[in-house]
């Protein structure tokens, strides 16, 4: 804001991370597009192509069929096949890997059961880096890892992937991005960010919020997380921690929750919440139990009814809060709050309308997460992708010594 | 983001903005420092400085003594007393209007008492148009007025300055920035902006949050309003309506609000609710009406104390939902809240410290506003000022067809 305009070197870094963005996030898309979307002429566009042809990182070719006369524009894709990333996600009741390739496309994954109890580094990492190796013994000899990053059911910090408390999955102040990096060994750090935060990073670039700039992400895993896009940037706040919206105070006499306070509205939302005003606590847990509970008030089952609005309620107080505060175009559900917000949506939009000013609500709409299961997963890819995307030719340089065709 | 890097025409663009928003900002400024400060050379530093003197904006001079051997760098100063914006405000209690210079003098400033009740646009309008008749009376030929605005106790839709709901200032749906424009006939369009918005961009450009990327503004005006800035912008949300902290629910059970809903923060901690808990409601209003509670608690008064206690609980518990969705660096406490918090900020603490997690809390500081009873003016100014800060030359060519020295 304050700096001097970019320098012309800066300037090429951008408009080369600018090019492989659009084809990673939009898939093949032709020169003349590419030369529209980004208000640069025909042979500027070429060379950066051409750069990005030479690190390996995109492919021209011809487009099946154009449809109309004359030379047809070249259309430039992903290396999706060639350049992957890892993505992690220590849920509080799975663990799962996933090799991601550029353009978003899952190539290969893996998910193990996580039991509920005190945070296990060894059997964490190990499973992670055990999924890791299978996958890549798997991939060609030409391919090439450009990221990796962890999706966690905890409160991260950024700048080392330390969990500073995670209650849902019992982590307290946990390294677990040094960790994942040594026994990884890919060469490159491995990224950890919130669940909810990345998410949220999933549903904006490329799930139910594509195009929206201004989203809220709530994101159900027993407890709730949040992840918050301001004028389409990720909400971190000064440490990074930004989006605790689960640790909202919505029912100030309410039930006693993880983080030692009360009321919040994980605790009157989450799912031993809902369980136990089912008459269900202790029956089954997860997605399943949640699942059965909105299965049974389908049909009828009035105590299962009477669980989901009153949860639906409490859910419906919180959202208020944030649309009041963030004025959203969207708020989606994810996780276990798709399945909480379906069954309970007359009480989540009474609450709103009755909880809002006409000028905060009257744009925003509601919806159910695209990327379902995958949303963390799909972030945490989006997160190990950053590098290549901010700075393609810099990046690969560090991960890949000798380029491809070079 | 999507878009390629900018031309050189916009680089131009942006270096001259910056150049004016370092000075304007920061005061008289050597050549030197700017060279540093922008990251450009000596004499593109030059170039941009002889663009902006030429057009009247900035002066260079000698410095009084630098101290040190050599020829000494020149210094850039703003036009202040030349280049100015009108700044107005349309309070609860008052209505009030500002002559303000480049480099954010108040050169000159007029205020009237507004009495409590329904919107009256002519009694508003012209008053404040009075008020601008005197104070642009007063000014030398030379001066240049390029932009008015105005704070508004009330949500405003920004592209037009209707204010849509002020419930404080009986005001629905009230077309004030075409009002005003029509009335003040300056040739530019009079912007309108919430109060509280306003007030934490003053606080964040030249208040005590100066340096702050990540700031909480609440101020209290009977009601209450929010500003956040998100990594150094004001947070706008989808419509621009972002930041109604007031009416956060707080206490689902609690007292009825002027928004139709129950318990929000604004009705739990304003004007009207500490009055009432202090068993004074009717006798004073105003500032000077909560400042009288602050000191009997101060004194000894048992029943004031209380009031100070049970509001400053509420306010704490809407804080630490704050700090828990923004992990902000600072909460600054202006208007009325100013004397609130000081009266209260035992709970207030007290709430944060067991309703938010320590990651969120550890780094945030809370203060008072600096710039007091100038914060709604002054972030009426920056918005005044906006247009010749981001575009100087074009800005203007607009408002002086004729520029100085030409």
């Amino acid at each position: 804001m304050m700096r001097a305009g970019p320098s012309q070197e800066e300037i090429r870094k951008h408009n080369l991370g600018t090019l492989l963005r659009h084809v990673h996030l939009g898939g093949p898309t032709s020169r003349a597009e590419l030369t529209s979307l980004m208000g640069l002429n025909r042979s500027t566009i070429m060379a950066l192509t051409a750069d990005l042809t030479a690190a390996g990182l995109v492919r021209e070719e011809l487009p099946k069929d154009t449809g109309r006369a004359g030379r047809p524009s070249l259309v430039v894709r992903p290396e999706t096949a060639r350049v992957y990333v890892l993505a992690f996600e220590v849920g509080v009741d799975r663990l799962a890997a996933a090799r991601i390739g550029l353009g978003g496309v899952i190539l290969d994954r893996r998910e193990a059961v996580r039991a509920r109890g005190p945070f296990d580094m060894a059997q964490v990492v190990g499973t992670l880096a055990g999924f890791a190796r299978q996958m890549r013994r798997r991939t060609r000899e030409d391919t090439i890892c450009v990221g990796a990053a962890a999706a966690v059911s905890g409160v991260v910090r950024a700048s080392d992937g330390v969990v500073r408390i995670g209650p849902n999955i019992g982590a307290f102040e946990v390294p677990l991005g040094e960790e994942l990096t040594k026994r990884l060994a890919l060469g490159l750090p491995v990224a950890v960010g919130n669940e909810a935060n990345l998410g949220a990073l999933a549903e904006h670039t490329r799930g139910i919020g594509a195009g929206c700039r201004d989203l809220i992400y709530l994101h159900g895993d027993v407890g709730i997380g949040g992840g918050i896009i301001v004028n389409g940037q990720l909400l971190g706040g000064y440490g990074g921690y930004g989006g605790e919206v689960g640790h909202m105070v919505v029912n100030p006499d309410g039930r006693p929750c993880a983080c030692g306070s009360r009321g919040c509205l994980e605790a009157e939302v989450g799912e031993p919440a809902l369980m136990e005003h089912a008459g269900r606590y202790g029956e089954m847990i997860g997605r399943d139990a949640v699942r059965a509970v909105v299965d049974a008030a389908d049909r009828g089952d009035v105590m299962a009814q009477e669980a989901l609005a009153h949860v639906g309620n409490w859910l419906g107080l919180g959202v208020a809060t944030l649309v009041n505060v963030f004025n959203p175009e969207m708020v989606v559900f994810g996780g276990i709050l798709r399945e909480i917000y379906l069954g309970s949506a007359a009480q989540v939009r009474s609450r709103i309308a009755t909880g809002t000013l006409r000028a905060t609500r009257e744009q925003v709409r509601l919806r159910t997460s695209a990327l379902g299961d995958d949303a963390t997963l799909m972030g945490a890819a989006e997160l190990a992708f950053a590098q290549v995307l901010a700075d393609p030719l810099e990046a690969l340089s560090r991960v890949a010594p000798a380029p491809f065709g070079g």
